[in-house]
């Protein structure tokens, strides 16, 4: 069946709503945590709800904050505080484990560099914990940080999978915490929804779209993955245009004659019929907004400030 | 009218041509340069032509070469021959002229930042000229280059019009060439079709959609542009697939019957139809290929390529 | 005579004291604006004392702060409020005066690309207030700001100069901001000093060595330069060496006879004599830090935020 | 005692020619290979010949051209060929090896980022060829190339060794070729020469000082690496420039009696003399040059090329 291609939980659970239909093995559980922010938890508890959703068994935690992308001189401390939160709920328990921060995506494409531009923000302390100890850097709970920015399969003509597989034998962190720039469904999500999740990168997913899992089960250890969508794929929007118009059909006096007799196609046949319809070019492609540079620089100060946070500061924050 | 975007005065004539519709002002010539450059010369010559065209009176020039973006050790050496000899005859004669180049859009931005790349290229001149005299650069016929990249309106708060006009009366060049990444309207157009033009950058054109134009009219000198399709507004995509919906539709057995309804709409009434649907946040998007940044940083040097020898070695080509 | 080069006043000021001169004309004032930040100025009244100073009369103030470089959740916010109230006091009375901020170096230099950072984070607002009008904004006394990245010699063939002065001819604001990366006299300055001078930018200062003044004579309106010092130049770390070593050599036991005969040799002498051994290509050099990346990238968030509040927050501040 | 650092084994070679000492174990010969380029091969063969270079034992074959800097349209393909040719006789033989390209250095340091910069334009293909077979690039040659940029560790908390390491084990290259940026000892050597050696990167060498060997020894496969100097120490500029104060001193009539006695003091007492002197300072800081940015630009598109011919031209070149 054709798939409307999204990376969120989130909008993967919103498509059965759409349509009445519940699925077993899927809890949805919402918060208003401040004003501005919106909490939502999609957890997928059985195989059953993988298989429905598309995704791996897991939580799934999304927040989103309408203001997110406007300028802000703290750079959104109050959605940072927030993110934080939800990672240190991911996070194994205590304050001495090891993380490495794995920045995904392409630096020189400006919708794709999230990932390595959340890293140049992180507070990174692994070598300074290594050679003077964990007490030398002035707080109690300090823990060893360290980032890698593997680039993309053709830069580096190796697997992102491969390289963090790699240097994670190497230098035995206890966890990874993966940021990417996603593809969501809904232009009205770009730039203003974080998805946080305990299953990792998947195969078909960010805006790189890759081809090899980074999880605990091909790492070893447990990867919490960061994404922000920050591209539709063009496909998407054609859909999305082509329903519009389809339900425009159906309430236009002058149409009501065509949809009717479209509506007696069924899904299938619809679907069908937009694929063969969709240029093999347009797979190449991405949509993207026009404010994508200044959206990419202010999210990831956001990010790297709630990773900052979630990483160094816990004493203080309880 | 809905008018679908274009930046290609080629495109914007192929659509009379769909639709068998004579222009009158408008004259096309077309030659094969090398077996893989084709070399199309669209000139609107009168104010009728223009108005229906969508576009000022002039030259435009296209050169299409298929593999434009395939890796190249010589960076196309023989597309950035032909871009100087299409230069050339739009550029002042003689060899004693002074040449303000011009790099719009946003370097922060991969597909917008052909402008800033490729005058990062360039072989600058003027300053060298004006302390040491045009005869020491060691060859007989080395011409004033200066350059400047200009931002984009958000970063200065000022139209790049302003910009280069205030330079150019400070400054006095005899003639500007303004490079800028385009919208085309097809796809298969992106990142393979230079155009080239003596009518300058006019409003609405380019990716950051300039809103004053930079011709002769505005400068006081003559501006020829240089651009590249390097996105496709999103909603030309979306109406670009209806049509083959709806072309499918008329072909496909078991849709006929709904095409042949919707066929009874007349064109106004489809496009009517469409921009209501379009969603408002569609106009703040663009799409684009997923190897943008490479294609960009190939593109940028063949183009440069292209103008330091038409600036530079003007006796040895000949 | 030999000039060792620096472009703070306030070390132009020093090498007087130390030599026990004082000078007619010069001016000294100092205070502790808050225990971490000390600030001086340097009044140059007349031009016996610009004479003896080497540089214009005007007020020079320096900021200094030894935590500059030091990490910051906020980027040292208690500086750009210090920063922010010295240049209130250089810039035009009143909230209705609009400032050019050139941001002057070369990007692609890491010491000397303070300037452009600086832009890169500013608050822009000349196109929107010219669009909506000044109260559009949000708060009462937003000032129109446009900025310019003027590129260097070397990139552009044009001088900063003449391509501000043209921006300033066209779009006429009332006063220029230009930031500029410093060249200091002694390392301990490096990164932790703030300059600001209503002189301008005058010939030889910053990184880049300015051949043409950027001041209220040659552009015609006021010119404030803020200016942070990044490098020494090479000649200042070999002269300072070997003074050091000569003052050695005068304590040491076993150099009492070395040091006492070149004692014997004037000032004069000295300097000739350090001059001819100085290989040219230093003059083509710079000294700066191994961290200079992690500086400047901190510091013109600093500065950016100092202009930012200067401009835009007049009301809230007093 | 005080050593003055140089990546170079040429420089570290010349100093016991200038003192006329014959080093046993090492071997020096020299060839024209174009009116252009001159190279020099230092082989040092025994443990003794190791200690006093202060080099690992291996060979070291040095590229120099003068006009490596200037402006060329092909990026110097002639230096590139050269560096080919040297790579081959250190890389294994067949065409059947795999090669893992590493660009050391920071990015964001202009004179460091020369590994970072050559890794962009290499021509990577293991992930081709892993897909679809090495027979499908076109040619019949092509080897398994990928690459990495480690960054530093103040960015990661890891040593560039430890991710090399990782990433080797786990995709298992037969040969590392290392990029990096060297400081030389003479100011009259940077941004001309190329250092190619098998003995890969070892302890204090590079701009970044890398404080843990990457070579077959720390790595478990060939290392080759190729280096630029980029920078040259604060601290040997001033004992340079000293040690010609001396030469003077003793030529010039009246400074004769003051470097008469200056050398009566030993070697050692002259070095400690210095580094007493020598501001701890100095030690995080380094020399370049002002057109550094240009520079590197060039330089890794010659290196690149280099190696893109070494891995994937074999048949053709022989």
């Amino acid at each position: 069946m054709f798939q409307v291609r999204t990376d969120l939980a989130l909008e993967a659970r919103e498509k059965f709503e759409e349509d009445n239909v519940e699925i077993k093995g899927v809890r949805l559980d919402e918060e208003q945590a401040t004003p501005d922010i919106h909490i939502s938890s999609v957890v997928i508890e059985t195989e059953n709800g993988a298989k429905a959703m598309g995704k791996p068994k897991g939580n799934y935690v999304t927040l989103e904050a309408p203001n997110m992308i406007e300028e802000d001189d703290g750079y959104h401390r109050e959605i940072s505080l927030q993110l934080s939160k939800v990672l240190k709920r991911l996070l194994p328990k205590g304050s001495d484990f090891t993380t490495l921060v794995v920045g995904l995506g392409n630096r020189a494409v400006t919708p794709d560099s999230l990932g390595p531009r959340v890293v140049d923000n992180l507070c990174v302390t692994r070598h300074i914990i290594q050679e003077f100890g964990r007490y030398v850097i002035g707080d109690s709970c300090h823990k060893s940080v360290s980032s890698i920015v593997p680039g993309v399969m053709a830069q580096t003509g190796m697997e992102s999978m491969e390289i963090v597989r790699g240097i994670t034998k190497e230098t035995g962190p206890d966890v990874i915490i993966a940021v990417d720039a996603l593809a969501a469904r809904s232009t009205k999500r770009l730039n203003r929804t974080i998805q946080i999740t305990d299953t990792g990168i998947n195969p078909g997913s960010g805006v790189g779209n890759h081809r090899h899992a980074l999880n605990s089960e091909s790492i070893g250890i447990p990867v919490i993955a960061i994404g922000i969508p920050t591209v539709v794929d063009a496909a998407t929007i054609v859909i999305d245009t082509m329903s519009s118009l389809l339900d425009a059909m159906s309430q236009a006096e002058q149409l009501r004659r065509i949809s009717s007799s479209y509506e007696q196609l069924d899904l299938m046949e619809k679907y069908e019929l937009v694929r063969e319809l969709l240029s093999p070019q347009l797979n190449t492609m991405y949509v993207t907004t026009k404010d994508v540079d200044d959206a990419v620089k202010r999210l990831s100060f956001t990010v790297s400030e709630g990773i900052n946070i979630a990483l160094q500061e816990e004493e203080k924050e309880q």
